[in-house]
């Protein structure tokens, strides 16, 4: 059995106490040191409460303790009775650890406009808090998930300020249609040393590359959080926003951060296979962002993928459809290594091509020939299973 | 049976010559005028070779007598020969009817990337242009047809400029996912007398609120063509850009673009219900299309509407991770008449709401309480068969 090790001075922990009829809904993340803490929250105006809250709490103190989360009910368009149901979630872990209410945050997922069921989720604090182990990660995982059905943690070691250092992220998503991606949350913790400007930076650039880069546009769920939790228990000399120590952890979060947005995508509700787009010959980072996302959110070109049907027409109709600018005569597609169009030639469906997006991993290539820039987005097939998951949720 | 009335001097016809394997798959519109001709052509940067004929021919003259359509194939991607081949088209067409070459244009819909079946083609046209007649309009609406199931025709009565009119629509559209909408043909003909200012404001005017409201976001697929054709055969009082009779002649135009755009939604691949969603309290027209837009494009939302499901959290989430402006407390959310949201307070699924998203015409309605702008975007639910449709469609 494989273990999920958390970094030093980390606990966690994870129970069912009946918001969800079966599974574990309750999870949380502990570590016996304050962590210097960072956060990306959801830009969507309709925002969760505990979204809310957490945003107004790392303003004032970003030196957090805890992290407590529900799953199974977004407390979200719940109104003031919502922010008096998050604060008392806070407070009631912040009692029963006995540290600083202000160094607890807490977090939702799960159906929007119904409010929380208090009563139950109160009673199932304490045993949470008493469960709390350094191997809780995966119950903890568990606690926070939705529709997922693959477990998202990732685990990297490395060295960096002269000590070794562990970094563990544990997250929940599986929707992933633009621009409605269910919601999103990743954790990661370390207990490296760590410059609050560093961690904010380091989290803006590989969130950038990695649950940017799925959502396609910026469009994003009502709850959505990443946050980055750094306890300094590795005793490393600290690590600033410049040198290389900065650029090993930057490397490690980007990897870590990548790789979950990659399962998250791989998860997604229905689908079968994981579609990378990259797009090169871009004049701008921006265009080639263009581009990419209007491939990986075309619902012609997911449908294709799920037929396993070369169907490079309709890569070409979504990036010429998008803001991308380029010449359509230059544009070359390759699909799965096979070039099937290139300076105005098109190679028909035979042999050749046969085995075009029939793997669980596609790769859809585009190049606009018209600069140097280049950006990859990540994507899945659509299938009825999809439809099914979504038609029937609330009733 | 219904009888489907062409305008005075024109006549219409379709047949079958091969390029699908039963349906028809050519139509002709001709009228024995020239007609002052306007259009409307998609802004997709992958534009099919026709349109790009089209375009050209219209800027050196707008008089225009036939207009030949192939189902089957977009001729788009196909370069150098796939544009010989429109102007093949366009010439035999001509020559078979004597009319001058620059008075022909060419539409063509199907699929992308594949060079046109012109052996076959050009075997049709003659027979085409014999079956020509009074009565060919329902013959040519099938000719233009893809997937669509409903056929799309529309006719208006009115008086302007002293003479009763006739302005009949004949449209193909099935598709309706942004941003691809499947290939968009829509030809209104009329036997006013308009001058080309007029014609090309009224049809500005009236795509604005028809098929751009079911693009959403005027996203467009590679051979979407909107065209009016005036011969003046009524003999009216010349209709000019302003007045009296250019209003009626406008909200005829308006009106059948309107319907003909419901028929493309509600005839969406594998679609069962129409969905109208209306906001208003938008501070700008562009906000309120923006949120209306959201929604209608939303998957989640479109998954409800298939269950029957009144999800209105989807819809909050939706309009507000759109760019429109708007305090999240204020908005307000109506589904088939019952409030379900309002000054932050929202309502429990129960008795009122069992009938909401039940009939086949749904209505979503948002205020977003911050001004007085409003606008209505189309919408239809999707179902399984949308992904059965479109995964196995080149192979």
């Amino acid at each position: 059995m494989k273990e999920y090790k958390l970094p030093k001075g980390f606990f966690a922990s994870g129970v069912h106490c009946g918001v969800k009829r079966k599974r574990r809904d309750l999870a949380l993340f502990y570590s016996e040191e304050p962590c210097n803490t960072t956060a990306l929250f959801t830009r969507n105006r309709a925002k969760a409460a505990p979204v809310i809250l957490a945003q107004k709490q790392l303003k004032k103190n970003n030196l957090i303790r805890a992290v407590v989360v529900n799953s199974g009910n977004a407390n979200c368009m719940t109104g003031k009775r919502g922010m008096k149901d998050a604060v008392k979630m806070a407070g009631t872990i912040a009692e029963l650890l006995k540290v600083a209410e202000n160094e607890v945050l807490v977090s939702s997922t799960g159906i929007i406009g119904k409010f929380m069921p208090m009563d139950t989720i109160l009673k199932g604090l304490p045993s949470l808090v008493k469960k709390l182990s350094l191997s809780g990660l995966e119950g903890a995982s568990e606690g926070i998930m939705t529709t997922d059905r693959l477990k998202k943690i990732e685990i990297r070691f490395f060295s960096a300020g002269g000590k070794p250092i562990t970094m563990t992220a544990v997250a929940k998503g599986a929707g992933m249609i633009k621009p409605d991606m269910a919601t999103m949350l990743c954790y990661v913790m370390t207990d490296a040393r760590v410059a609050k400007k560093a961690l904010e930076k380091a989290l803006k650039k590989a969130t950038e590359v990695s649950f940017n880069a799925i959502t396609v546009d910026g469009d994003m769920s009502t709850n959505d959080t990443v946050m980055l939790m750094a306890n300094g228990k590795a005793d490393n000399k600290i690590i600033k926003d410049k040198g290389k120590d900065f650029e090993i952890f930057q490397k490690n979060l980007t990897d870590i951060c990548t790789e979950i947005a990659k399962l998250v995508v791989r998860d997604g509700e229905g689908a079968n296979k994981l579609i990378e787009v990259r797009v090169k010959g871009a004049r701008s980072v921006i265009d080639a962002k263009e581009a990419a996302g209007a491939i990986a959110s075309s619902m012609l070109v997911k449908c294709a993928v799920l037929g396993g049907d070369p169907n490079w027409g309709r890569i070409a109709s979504a990036v010429g459809a998008s803001k991308a600018f380029f010449d359509i005569n230059k544009l070359e597609i390759i699909l799965d290594g096979v070039t099937l169009l290139k300076n105005s030639n098109f190679y028909e469906v035979d042999r050749r091509t046969s085995s075009i997006f029939k793997s669980s991993d596609v790769l859809i290539e585009v190049n606009l020939h018209n600069g140097k820039k280049e950006a990859v987005v990540f994507s899945c097939d659509i299938s009825k299973k999809y439809i099914t998951f979504n038609s029937f949720y609330t009733t």
